[in-house]
């Protein structure tokens, strides 16, 4: 039984999506304590939650400095709850830097733990198979050791997320042979190479990532955000051009009612929105950032993340895999 | 009126592809000189033409060093050849790291050149548009100097290759807004800031690349080699589930004959083979990588880049553009 804080201000969509994504997943999961924080009169009308008011939204272009100076920000607050509620995570469509920043700094590392990583799942050509991605965005910069700590986090998470036994780690890479890559993943690769407490594959190829055969892809986060980014840039292009192929004339509009059972599962297989948002992994709870464009079943999603890799004591795996390292 | 040395060895293909390239070429522009580079006995078939007897064929996994031992090679035979024929350019579908490193070595780098780097077309939302980014690959890491130097050459490649008057050059980056980026980029921003020789746009995110925005993007070679194989990649896994969609029953069948004519533009947007390769940009000549499964029209494309560049003069304009900075 999970107890998590909710973000309920901040998204795109506001406080409709995000009351739409609590109750869907209240009424899957009772058992599951939430605890909401935002404007208690837009909240009015959740009366079975308990409601911490806030009066202030951290705007998406606040720096981080500014964050912390918001403290009546629905974001800071959500972030402090954790600690005063003893909660075990928290959940947000804020701005990525500001909840990174205000997590990192209140809920601090896990003891040994470099640097925190953001986390995220892509799909995969098989379908329902994921591939976890780290980091895609926290840092712009990453040393060789930092590499190798998120081959190991990643390897636990995929294992508690995704219920993956002995997960295939492999480093992004630009070509696939040993050898290649930037040097701070050369330097991770000599690393990694031998080691034993987890699956190291080697070298993988951007290409390859989607492909199904890794698990786990370990990457610096500016590389790392690249990718993020450049795939989901791609699919919204070919998402596009697919539309007009449909819509632009009866032929077309015929020809998708025929064929889309088959569309909707290529729809599903690359939407964002059932891979349930990010987790920064390497702090003392479980932070999970969801899209900023999220709607209800995508915020309905990121909070059973955050249960998940809470109910799954995925801090406490980190914690323990750190020390035996 | 141009001269093009044309390796005929080395694809994926073999020579059937090649062959079939250079004769479409040569049809449409019988005005062109193409000398061709391979086994003599497999060209026998090509009386037209200049034939560079050669008698092997780099391996695809050929290090640097084992290329330059490799002087009966096709591929360095070509390379040897621009210099001995005096032509303007070569052409290749072999191994990519054994050809930029045998055309650095003996082409050499244009006089105030740190670093070429290897450019490429990608396509883009709009119908026609392309966006060309660079470096997808020639370096693993680059400094901030040598990103501004593959602003400037991007820029002359867009007009050149592309039309593009006064092309909109960006740097690739993890967010928007000045101050993001790898520590190579934000030093590159201070240094392209303010600059008067071409239209500097700022930063550009993954995402947004090919949102038809951007002529130019520029990069490291690490971090744009994993955006070119990302949205490969990406674009490979979509294809695959359309695939799917339509094959999957009778209906999805008849739905892909009726949008039949909108899905083939779609197909045409994504292909690479009508990208027609990328460009060793900063050398003494024109050197275009085709792919190395490039099929007849791929190989052709691949030719008619190298024409129009050699057409253009881009390797005098680069020499003038740098002699200027």
């Amino acid at each position: 039984m999970s107890k998590l804080v909710i973000d309920m201000m901040g998204g795109d969509r506001g406080v409709t999506a995000t009351k739409e994504g609590v109750r869907l997943y209240q009424q899957a999961h009772p058992e599951t304590e939430l605890i909401l924080v935002g404007k208690k009169e837009e909240l009015a009308d959740m009366p079975s939650f308990k409601i911490i008011d806030a009066r202030d939204v951290v705007p998406m272009e606040a720096g981080v400095m500014e964050v912390l100076r918001l403290r009546e920000s629905s974001l800071v607050k959500a972030v402090d709850s954790v600690l005063s509620e003893g909660a075990a995570g928290v959940v947000s469509t804020g701005s990525t830097g500001a909840f990174l920043s205000a997590s990192t700094l209140k809920l601090k590392k896990i003891p040994g733990v470099l640097r925190p990583a953001l986390i995220t799942d892509f799909p995969t050509k098989t379908l329902g198979k994921k591939v976890t991605i780290l980091d895609v965005g926290a840092s712009s910069e990453n040393t060789s050791e930092e590499l190798v700590q998120f081959a190991l986090m990643g390897s636990l998470y995929s294992e508690a997320a995704n219920g993956i036994v002995s997960p295939q780690v492999y480093l992004l890479s630009n070509g696939s042979e040993e050898g290649k890559g930037s040097p701070e993943g050369k330097g991770a690769y000599d690393l990694l190479k031998g080691t034993n407490r987890f699956a190291f594959k080697g070298n993988i190829e951007a290409r390859e990532v989607m492909s199904g055969e890794a698990d786990v892809v370990v990457t610096d986060g500016y590389s790392g955000n690249v990718l993020l980014k450049g795939v989901e840039g791609t699919a919204k292009v070919m998402s596009g051009l697919l539309k007009d192929a449909f819509s632009r004339n009866l032929s077309g509009k015929l020809g998708y009612l025929l064929a889309r059972k088959g569309l909707k599962r290529m729809k599903e297989t690359m939407d964002y929105k059932n891979t349930g948002g990010a987790l920064l992994i390497g702090v003392n709870a479980v932070v999970v950032k969801a899209h900023g464009n999220s709607d209800g079943v995508a915020f309905m999603n990121a909070i059973k993340v955050a249960d998940k890799l809470a109910s799954s004591s995925i801090v406490e795996k980190i914690r323990k895999g750190l020390a035996n390292a």
